[in-house]
């Protein structure tokens, strides 16, 4: 993780890409979000999304997962290069949680965040509040999910 | 469903309640948020957190379960009293998502709704949108987590 002193409004950060297939989706639904447009075929084709289909809380959760690999991925760069790595605070939650779209199997995901405002934090002076914008977007160049949130972001020791 | 005719500002639904144990917080972390705190003990006694909890993911997606069985069961109950049963169209989204305490090992979370919004669709005539607030507390009647989602309701026919 960047300290908060090198975070700018209008960064972008391309967390990565996941196909969902069907296995998958139908696994996550079991056991989290048992409806029939995401765990059956035949009963997915007779509903209102068309064919099988992940579910909402899937697509959201397999950012969280590519979004924890890329900031461990980052860090280990930073440490290799011998760079001081700040620590991330918790987040604070999600605002403007939309599935625009279905994501149907074999659809391949693609997930990019923007900066939208960085500013202190009155709670805790040792950190910033990073608040981003993220997009998920199909192999169609289709929106498929967006949401806003927030986390805390350690400050730079040297600029407190 | 009810039809969005029967569905009042101020109805609350009592969803159920939900327990997380150790193999389950970890599981779900595995797969979809492999951080520390939620995937070792030891670790996250060192953490900001205190002890293990739970992805804030996994008590987002512990209630969509909860939310589909309770439907269910609804469903059924009213098909046995010879009642219709409305459609319930696509979650529009989730807004205000605020992870506000931990979830720890053992912890159980009750998962409450209160219609705060109920109006016509411009863009679906035959559905209504429903706005709920949802809060989970924990057996210690601390809340942990709270969104809003809004989501498409059938209206009844007759009234159309």
């Amino acid at each position: 993780m960047k300290y908060f002193e090198d975070i700018q409004v209008g960064d972008i950060v391309m967390t990565g890409r996941h196909t969902f297939d069907a296995d998958e989706i139908k696994s996550f639904a079991r056991r989290f979000d048992p409806q029939l447009f995401h765990l059956d075929e035949e009963a997915a084709a007779k509903s209102h999304f068309g064919a099988l289909c992940a579910s909402g809380w899937h697509t959201a959760a397999a950012w969280m997962r590519l979004m924890v690999d890329q900031r461990r991925a980052e860090q280990d760069a930073m440490r290799t290069r011998g760079e001081p790595v700040a620590a991330s605070g918790p987040a604070l939650g999600f605002n403007d949680l939309k599935w625009l779209k279905p994501v149907y199997v074999g659809d391949t995901v693609d997930y990019k965040s923007v900066v939208t405002e960085a500013r202190l934090s009155n709670s805790r002076p040792c950190f910033g509040l990073m608040t981003i914008l993220t997009t998920g977007v199909n192999q169609n160049g289709v929106p498929v999910i967006s949401f806003a949130s927030t986390t805390f972001v350690e400050r730079r020791p040297e600029k407190m």
